[in-house]
């Protein structure tokens, strides 16, 4: 399978590279299955993967932001964010990925999570029990430290619930990048300790598709990811669920944040 | 010139790619002569600056945040930030430069400012009078729009202003990415509407290497960069001098901003 899921890699990015004028990659050609516009370059993503599938006789059904479910006949079901931070990749800004989960019914049975920075190519990938590996070197989520040396990917839309200011206050470090799946990866290989999103506009809270991959990629590394009270998250294969979390890289810190 | 500066960012690429181990990397040696830690990466690449600038004598003097102002007797100098965003190469995030400004004793005096991404190798490149050029391409700045449809960076360390936590609230998009000389540059192409640093804390506030190369890269881009009282501003060549900014791709933006 991973052979598939880096020859799929491979045609996405080599896909979007033809489409050199950034006004046509963000295009938005009409609303995509999950509500959101749907762009130019995610709908051609999107067309690369179904149809390598195809070619390939690979029996999963589809799950993606654009397209919706595509069943197919099989047991498991490929999530599949086709590019995960399109506006990074409008902005020439180096962080967007393709994200693709395989598993059978919610985030938490997935068996394989493959994350791709389609600029470095820089792949987060985890087996369930097997771990989480950067670049094939295993990763470990950073240990419980205090809240002011923490440093946290925080989600910063404009429907931000103000209690994430007050974090903001508190922690070492802030960041944002915009690619919702290299974040809670990042949480995975220690470079930050916590990612949390606490959005009072429902709709614009996290999609099964962006993080079906990293959440296997997080807890491999030993961290977490928790609804904002504090039960463990978890969010069934359908694109109109949306959730906020807080993602940590040890389950210790999660009561020195919420 | 072009060609030196070339040059540099080749060798500071390669002599930083010889220390792998993030943990290495990131390893605070002493205070440097600004008063933030000094880190081994910063000091290696400091130290092939340089070198070539003796080895193929060039004559400039050179400011730069480890080893502060090395008169070298001549009539410019070098503002030089060796590695911009260096919390974001030790987190293995391809967000971060060398930044390389020639310039006389103030950052409105600049005549050359250089910004490479030191992982994608993106050039932001402006010569004064001559616009502004990403990978040779010209770019020109985003034009005003509402607040509620602009793109911003915003600076979000612990000492962040409550003001800016309005902002996020009022305009479409917030993002930090932690590498200020790309940030600046990113509204002198256009992919974002504004950046704004508004910190409460003098010592997290802006320092002149970092933003040299990018100040005249946003104005030859037809941008600018204010104080947060809306006047012009300016920074000497002192590593003891601390600004917060407001830098706009459009100048009729600062009203909707401040």
């Amino acid at each position: 399978m991973m052979e598939a899921l880096n020859e799929l890699s491979r045609r996405i990015k080599a896909t979007i590279g033809l489409v050199t004028d950034p006004a046509e990659r963000g295009r938005e050609l009409y609303q995509g299955a999950d509500g959101t516009p749907t762009t130019q370059i995610d709908k051609l993503a999107e067309n690369v993967v179904l149809g390598y599938l195809e070619e390939k006789g690979i029996e999963l059904n589809v799950l993606s932001e654009e397209i919706g479910f595509v069943d197919r006949g099989a047991g498991k079901t490929l999530v599949l964010d086709p590019i995960d931070g399109t506006y990074n990749s409008i902005m020439g800004v180096p962080m967007y990925t393709v994200s693709m989960a395989i598993g059978k019914q919610s985030i938490r049975d997935v068996d394989i999570g493959y994350v791709r920075n389609l600029v470095t190519d820089d792949l987060y990938y985890a087996e369930r029990g097997r771990g989480a590996f950067l670049n094939g070197q295993r990763v470990k989520a950073s240990a419980r430290k205090p809240l002011q040396d923490m440093v946290m990917i925080m989600y910063l839309g404009n429907g931000v619930h103000p209690d994430t200011f007050r974090l903001v206050k508190s922690v070492k470090r802030t960041r944002a990048y915009g690619c919702a799946s290299i974040e809670m990866s990042l949480v995975g290989t220690g470079a930050v300790d916590a990612f949390i999103m606490n959005s009072e506009d429902v709709g614009k809270r996290i999609r099964v598709t962006d993080i079906a991959a990293s959440h296997l990629f997080l807890r491999e590394a030993g961290g977490e990811v928790y609804n904002l009270d504090g039960t463990l998250m978890d969010m069934p294969f359908d694109l109109a669920a949306r959730s906020n979390f807080l993602a940590v890289g040890d389950p210790a810190s999660r009561e020195e944040i919420l």
